[in-house]
């Protein structure tokens, strides 16, 4: 399979999930490796050499999210990071209590961080999210609010549809419980959100190795998790990794430099992305249309397996993320996703580093429906149409022995065919067909009238509401689907 | 103040706190960083290729170890790792008892993991260790034999003085209880012993980047005693940062493509310098004679301060390490020596590397005399002599009202006048001294006869045992001392 070489990034559409280290990260690497490699918590010269590239590499990144050096802790990899920062935070005031608050749709490192925290007594709270991945404010101050709250967590922008959250208006609310943010994928080409008690990032978003920034603002309480170490104010698992946090630090100081252009510029490749894309058949763009990251797009492809799609985009020279960015391999849900009640299959996600140009954005917009076109040809039982659903009478469609994603398909084939105003009968076996043609329905704005076990005709008259045909079992589910547009 | 140059690391006498990276760890990162920058855990081509690398380097790191590529799980520090294994081979038998046996002599970064483990309810059992900091391997057993027991942790070598451990030993004997063995001080020249079920390593002490190697045999319970990630067959946090993964596999293969060679010159130099220091007055070698680390020899030096050595050393151009690797710069006494029942001051660690060459250890025997000459002209009431101990009588020694180690010191200059036979009374106030004086008479061969609260002299004729004077107070403490060679 050919692929796209790294000495050409222009295709490189997966920046979320981490990008090419940044040229000046490679240098700055090379250059602290010679000078850098001694522990910088002893007193002899090579360890004070490695402190001082250490203390200047703090600066940058202070300098950088507007900071005081004190604030800022270089941690072995993101992840710890992140966990470090949610279960730090709640960790230092368990006195008030186990609660933990925050949005379903954080970083699943931030969920595996929480729910590490219940296997050990403590207590979840997640708050849900709108159609668009967002949480209320509102509603997630009165989770919060409720007694025995140890630490509210709260993405700053969602990593897998690019929405915002109303971290400031939080923030503005709370009095004692800090707020954790991951700042990761916002810091780019963002700032670090005022109100932010504690956050977490990853270098390796911006170019940088695999090393992550913990931040602890002055004043607020922070007791390390996991063993507690001398270096990195007892906040990190050992002795920082030196020439890895001169290169973070490095490249985040050059991403920041061009980071208001870099922003106003991706973000119009993606608007004019989306602008085509609202021309495709079948294809919903995710996510909160105006408060978003600049860099970030998700598209809802219906009738694809997401996998075909991925491979097909790179046989195109293009890298995406299908589902959820950790969980696209291994076949889960993506949590977001089904937190916001969209579909979970057929979704792609579009994130641009600056090394993208306009032309790489149209070869892509132009590549889509082919490679859309083959995949959906490729999906078992989806193509040629006639070979599809069983629509034993107009208005009942047979899916049952299909497996998910068909039965949606089935429906979003069949119900064209009908008028509006009608209803349609889609019988299916797949367990996840329920959720699959419920997100279907709100995406699309048509009515999802009733679902009931599906039981045998018991001879009332054909029509409207569709009845069950004879040959129904009780494990089957009956969804009936009124056409609004 | 003048600092060896990295580039001329013959001077560096400090590998066991981290050494100078390898120039083959350096081009290897700077390949993988061009290659290796993507989420090996994906399936995109950048993805692919950065499996392949880390695959790679997994293969080499199994291969050097003589293991199967499934049992190396990359972790992002060597602290991470070392605790991970102690705490997942713990947690991964809780349901056994919540008994954690180990050796009193272990890394700070295990102890602390340890401590963790009880401040959440766990037990921890710790084996003390004769005067060459080496554990009994019956007693170790017999405390790990004990009812509740859910893992042993038994260093290959100390990382101090470098006395190798009966890991062997002690695993031939033992069941069902997993051996946890921190092995990063041991295999740069050695193995993993057999019997070693879980282990673990820092790369930073063979010349790679801060990572840390976690070793599982197969077939052994481990369960990530941390939130767990997918990666790394469940066993890290997060995704492995592929370039110093690949940096660290090089620089192993290539330490250990002359390890035997290296170990024997190592050793021989260190052979050397120890018949030198044998000719220096109140200096003696810790740590076991014989079954010890190739590279590492740790000196105690009387009547000095270890942080005027050490910089006095760096001045001539030599960097070592004084006390406890990690406890150095805390002015906390290190663990090692107090479980040995050693001095806790002056003491100065020798580890060499590859590069150091015979000459650079001649100059460093040469030099060190003047330089402790200087030292101990440094510390404050320990010259000029005539300025030292109130002796009030020829067998009683006053050190009220003088800290530690002078009160030592005192000791260590009055006996000599004394007859071979005769007792020595030492008054002291500092509550420190009474581990000073015991492990002195320990190292030297003395024998301390009893250790009492300092009471006014009764009206006992003067003369053997030795009198308290009627000045002292309650506070005070009286050691008799007797000399024996």
């Amino acid at each position: 399979m050919p692929s796209v070489q790294p000495s050409d990034p222009a295709g490189y559409f997966d920046a979320a999930a981490g990008r090419p280290l940044h040229p000046v990260a490679v240098q700055a690497w090379q250059a602290a490796a010679e000078d850098g490699w001694a522990d910088p918590g002893k007193l002899a010269g090579p360890s004070r050499r490695s402190a001082l590239l250490l203390d200047a590499a703090r600066e940058t990144v202070a300098e950088a999210f507007g900071l005081a050096p004190d604030e800022v802790s270089f941690l072995p990899s993101g992840v710890h990071a992140l966990q470090s920062a949610v279960l730090g935070a709640a960790y230092a005031r368990r006195a008030r209590g186990a609660r933990i608050v925050h949005s379903a749709v954080e970083h699943s490192a931030v969920l595996h961080a929480i729910q590490w925290h219940v296997r050990r007594g403590g207590l979840a709270v997640p708050v849900g999210v709108d159609a668009h991945g967002k949480v209320s404010a509102s509603e997630f101050l009165a989770a919060v609010n409720a007694p025995g709250t140890a630490a509210a967590v709260l993405q700053a922008a969602n990593h897998e549809v690019g929405t915002r959250q109303p971290v400031e208006a939080v923030a503005a609310q709370l009095r004692d419980v800090p707020l954790v943010v991951d700042v990761g994928h916002q810091v780019v080409f963002g700032a670090v959100p005022d109100g932010a008690d504690i956050a977490a990032a990853d270098a390796r978003l911006w170019g940088g190795p695999g090393l992550g920034i913990l931040i602890v603002r002055r004043g607020r309480s922070f007791e390390p998790p996991f063993p507690r170490e001398d270096p990195e104010f007892g906040r990190s698992a050992g002795v920082p990794d030196v020439p890895a946090a001169v290169a973070a630090a490095a490249a985040l100081r050059a991403v920041r430099m061009d980071r208001e252009a870099d922003a106003v510029r991706l973000a119009g490749y993606l608007d004019d992305l989306r602008r085509q894309i609202a021309q495709f058949p079948d294809a919903v763009v995710l996510g909160d249309p105006v408060d978003r990251l600049p860099h970030l797009l998700t598209l809802s492809l219906l009738h694809v397996d997401g996998q075909v799609l991925l491979d097909g985009l790179e046989r195109s020279g293009f890298i995406v993320s299908s589902g959820s960015s950790c969980t696209s391999d291994t076949l889960t849900p993506s949590h977001v996703l089904v937190a916001m009640g969209a579909l979970t299959t057929g979704n792609i996600r579009i994130s641009l580093h600056p090394g993208v140009n306009a032309r790489a954005v149209e070869r892509f917009a132009q590549a889509l429906p082919s490679v859309l076109a083959d995949a959906r040809a490729q999906l078992p039982g989806a193509a040629p149409l006639q070979a599809g659903p069983q629509t034993t009478t107009p208005n009942v469609v047979d899916s049952r022995g299909r497996r998910c994603p068909l039965p949606v398909l089935d429906l979003a084939r069949a119900l064209p065919l009908i008028d509006v105003g009608t209803e349609l009968l889609v019988l299916a076996d797949d367990p996840a067909a329920g959720s699959d043609i419920e997100a279907w329905c709100r995406m699309r704005g048509q009515e999802l009238v009733d679902v009931r076990p599906a039981a045998p005709d018991t001879g009332q008259p054909p029509g409207t509401p569709a009845a069950v045909p004879a040959t129904a079992a009780r494990s089957e589910t009956a969804f009936r689907v009124r056409r609004l547009s």
